[in-house]
């Protein structure tokens, strides 16, 4: 099993700048932790990939359908106004678990809606740099189970 | 550590309607899984409670404060509509991961929005029964994290 | 055939407060008259049950599964902003037809919409106390065409 | 006492065309159900009319005061969109009940509203082409109370 | 110099129904007063219809070039509704004057906005039967000017 | 009898600046004109007054109570935004017909609503200056008209 | 006189929680002052409850209907989102205050509307605690007012 | 193969009107090319016909059932307003290709939607009187891919 | 303690016209009763005030920063849409309580919300000329109880 | 004459994703077929393009200037967000016909609007692969009737 | 060349208060630089002018045709609501920049739109009283700009 | 003292294209000018970067970090919907002064709002090429004051 964890718009500064709304983890520490989380729960391989381009990130995802067996995939401040990586996600057949650091139901009005979520399999925020862990997780069981379900 | 998990309106029908969007799992099964997650995790205890009230649900909350240190709590419904659940949240001074069986941004455009997880820690959903013990994790981290940093 | 006459909030008021809107009828009169009707229809048994709570409609509904065929709703000031009850209605699985007193079109802007009816078989509305039994009517006849084409 | 049955746009078509909405029953089928109820409640006339155009159904309406006692009316499309019909009910003094062969609340958003309604005695809807036998039972209903009210 | 009055939907119910908000004059007086104003004003002639069909008035509309050369036109409920008829008193290239009896932007909000009006030289409306008169005269002196500034 | 021809913000400026919108004539020659036709309708005065000022134009109308009869008035930009001239046109009790150089329905989106004329007789526009001079004349017929019927 | 002061959802925190917006004082503390300033007043009874429930408030004002001359009622967060509280208010035809502890205006926007001050007297609010008082003793002058003018 | 070119209101004052936005071809010269076009395609007949009724066209689209396989439809002005066009376009199960001379998404805000579009094949607009030739290939390769799938 | 008792727009009026709305007390009346209770209360001073113009509004609650403690101030029709007063309330640091004759929620749609409260301590509304004593109280109380803590 | 057939992102996709929406038929399929139908219609070059970045369509459409004389453009999820393709459109100076394999009135709400069409001469969807195609033949008729009318 | 600073309302305040938001400098200051920076611009005049009345600056812009050859206007809280001072910038023919000490976008949603700006040549916000400088650097740049362009 | 000037989608093309709205100045010329300005002002470097791509000016904030004190912005078409252009200005902690050559409030309404302008010190738009002389202008004074406030 092979896992995609992929980073929007901005996360390449996390853990230098803002902390006090999303820490001071940064994005290498995460995909350290990810890779770590990734051999105990006996994953093949957790690729780690980070684009601050919505054609970069739909690029990564249509790559993905060739290795991978799932997405984790925080879509940062596209979240919110990309269709087309909307259309990315459906397209490709992977499931995908979208996650976000801080909780976007308390921030601002224009973060509350995800455009993206609506063609995942479930969203996970407000946990830091935990909500890729909680992720990554919840990706596993899910591809587990339906592999079970589907013997 | 104690935990309160909170089921909302209609999740006592769990299991026994609509399987296809729910599944067949029955609240019961969520309960007991949750609790047996909790003897798992070293919590002293994960107590479940169910009401189709609104304010069933606040009571529930309100008498959380002399014995829990978190909640688990899945606003069926209510999600949407209650800002006297959201002042709740805000007013007992817990910690609360909000969960759902479904994916709220996948189904119709009134359940986009949740007005209650603008006062939780976090929000969870997509992942079924899973969602539960998702949140239940995710509390007990981020109760652990708020710990040790306290020391 | 069992159908359960489900009254909302403020229905235990009819009669005695604003006759010029909702007429002198009282709630018990509209229980007689569906009782006498449904004798005339030849149904087993009409049963009336009033709650102000939404959570106490909800259980009524829940309750319904066990001996009812059907239901006569009139969700009151609940019709226009309870998601939980329309949870509830298609929840249960059993046909509910939706009754009001007043033409909900002819009133405030805010009245305009049914949240319930969307998972209700039909409505029926403006009629006064005759809205139920209209709505009583409509439902056998409903139950019975169902029975007749499942044979 | 005499009714007109009055049918919007496209009824014409009814029981030929997309049955899994509308049922098979066809216009025809209607107009001699209904003028057996008549029959049935006494009614001297149940006179039956039908047109595609929004200003055919307007002269309807107009040529029913010198003749009829009230209108059962379904406006079909004109329903959501017609200020014209609206006036025209308003203008006519003649009772008319609103009937729809589906429940407006369960189809596309802009369905929900009616703008003719408003100025109907009530409206009936979701209960296929029994809505029109529901109508003319309330419309005589309605039409026998005032009578009895005035002496 | 020729005029046509054109009456829209329901006016011709005008004197006989709800005199409380529209008076007690017939279409037939504004008809006959027009007639006389005209001979007043020294016009060749004042045509008077009437069409309850939207159609019939884009059809009144087109043939008023043949022969007229402005419009005083009532378009009733179509005002708020009609792209159509926008489009026929723009294309028709003659000068039209918008009245109606009451005053739109005192009555229920639909009626505060009129999408023909945009096509129009100018609107009048709250006077009653007058407002005909009014925007027969406005017309007239509309056309005199044109017609003396052209020398 | 006699009546206050009101000029809101910037019809001073009238026939100096952007004569292709408002034509050539100035508010003194409109003040003329009006006065003449006053002469010619019988009346005993015709007082003309101009504000820029909001609370001005609301003094004018207060004073107006006690020796008008009438009033004709352009409330310019404060059209679409003044609760308080529609206030203070209710409180007097005076008719006031509300009257405009172009026809604002033909402008843009923010100057289609007026506020103000929800508490006038009637409205008129899109005739330049020849506006005021229906206004004037449709206000008297109206009050000729109830004094009339008030004998 | 006797008059039922009403707490809606969360109030029964009040004093615990969040001091820095609602103040110090409990709720049992505004039920003393408000039984003291009654006993100023000269009223024979002020008697206080309180309820999370949506029900359980509207069966309060039902019963406040046998024994109560009014109601001073802060209805929380049901303020913005209760259609059944707003009839249950004009159902029970007692003179209702609506008293907030904050200035509603000054808050979140979804807290600024209040669906229930519609069906009430008047509103009060942003006084803390005093807000009760201030509600008390506008709601009995209001009585005195009407019971004088009645004789 | 037959195919009905159906014209919506104010279509046949083309060419005569307003040129400089919808060119100089008349309605009689687009019936004579879509015949021309027709013949080249090796179509057994294009009939054409125009109505300014908006029930006119529900007729015409009605009739169609019994000779045409397809149709190229301009609903002018209704195309943004009529869902009862809407439903008689999904009622006859014919494939209707909807046409516009000029470019909707340029012109004024109330244009960009379509209402019909939504129960067409397709959508082609903005080139002028090429529109119609351009619809009626596409829905003749439309009709015939179908064909030869079918076989 | 100095108090500015601050009257906008058509308060001038009062007493005089639509008593049924406002009753029949003058503006004066109210003057004079608030310097009555300002002697009751102790204050040194009630001065009262009264302009039609915003700016004058404006004005004068600049000119309290050099004399009063505090304002009460009904800002009429400007309630609903000066951003200016609300600066101006914002800017001068004294507290100020807004009160209005009627109940603002129980009117037109467009008097439901308030832009100048939410730069004031609190709202009083619905009580007639009595809101003036109320929120007068309402003041010296919060006055006082600021007094005291700041010791 | 030069063309340049322009694909936004997730075309390269086509027919290996979803074919029940979209068709079997690639993207490599589509530009043989246009590259064919340009021959036939005597065209230099068809030349095609691909990709999934907005900055990539942006730049292509800046390098068409320099070669083609217009573009067929199918912009994917881009047509409904995207204001810098739109201004792209506007700025490059070519005629640019906008195509789309699905009737866009017929899904999603948020897919209706089109913000780049405005830009465009015309649109053309609905028919899959064959939209290009209907584009290509439309642009080509278009540049060569502005050639003949430029002479 | 003359130029005219005016100050829209509470901007007399400006130094005094709430310097977190808009500094210490108060207008005084503001009027001296700007005379000083004139005086380097090589202007004959920089004539400051300041008015909490909208109607007073309405007055100002027009008398500034008279004498002055542009305008730096601050129009405060009537920039958000003003369509009277809109039409008194775009009447007098003079170029106005419109400038803000304070980010507009970066404040609350009701003053993110400007009303006024649309008849101004530009804006300029966010640099404290440095926006004045700015804008009158801008204004006489502009002036000359048109001057030697036109010679 | 170093600056970043940035220019964002299509400025590339300026002065080639749509000289009525832009003037004929090339974003090469303006580079020149912004040079030639800097050293005047005495800056160490004006470094000018251009992309088209949103992710290529969110790398280019992002590299500024190392190098710049300030940035001069103009993100063209992604001003009204890039939040995650927002967000990049926000996490970089340079201020940064958004301009335009055009006044957003004076082009259509989609143009009004900026949503990057919120993260910035302030904007400055509608004096073409010399916006960003002035932005640079505004800045440099800006980081002035800020040195010497930090002394």
């Amino acid at each position: 099993m092979k896992i995609l964890v992929l980073h929007g718009p901005n996360l390449n500064l996390l853990g230098t700048r803002e902390p006090e709304i999303y820490g001071k983890t940064t994005m290498a520490d995460i995909d350290a932790t990810a890779g770590a989380e990734g051999q105990k729960l006996g994953l093949e391989e957790v690729r780690c990939f980070h684009s601050n381009h919505e054609g970069g990130l739909i690029d990564a995802l249509h790559e993905a359908r060739s290795w991978a067996d799932g997405v984790v995939f925080n879509p940062g401040g596209y979240t919110h106004t990309s269709i087309a990586l909307r259309d990315a996600i459906s397209s490709i057949g992977l499931p995908v678990v979208e996650v976000h650091l801080s909780n976007i139901h308390a921030r601002e009005e224009f973060r509350h809606k995800s455009l993206t979520a609506a063609a995942c399999v479930g969203i996970i925020g407000g946990f830091g740099w935990r909500s890729y862990l909680l992720g990554l997780r919840a990706l596993v069981e899910w591809l587990r189970e339906r592999e079970s379900s589907a013997r």
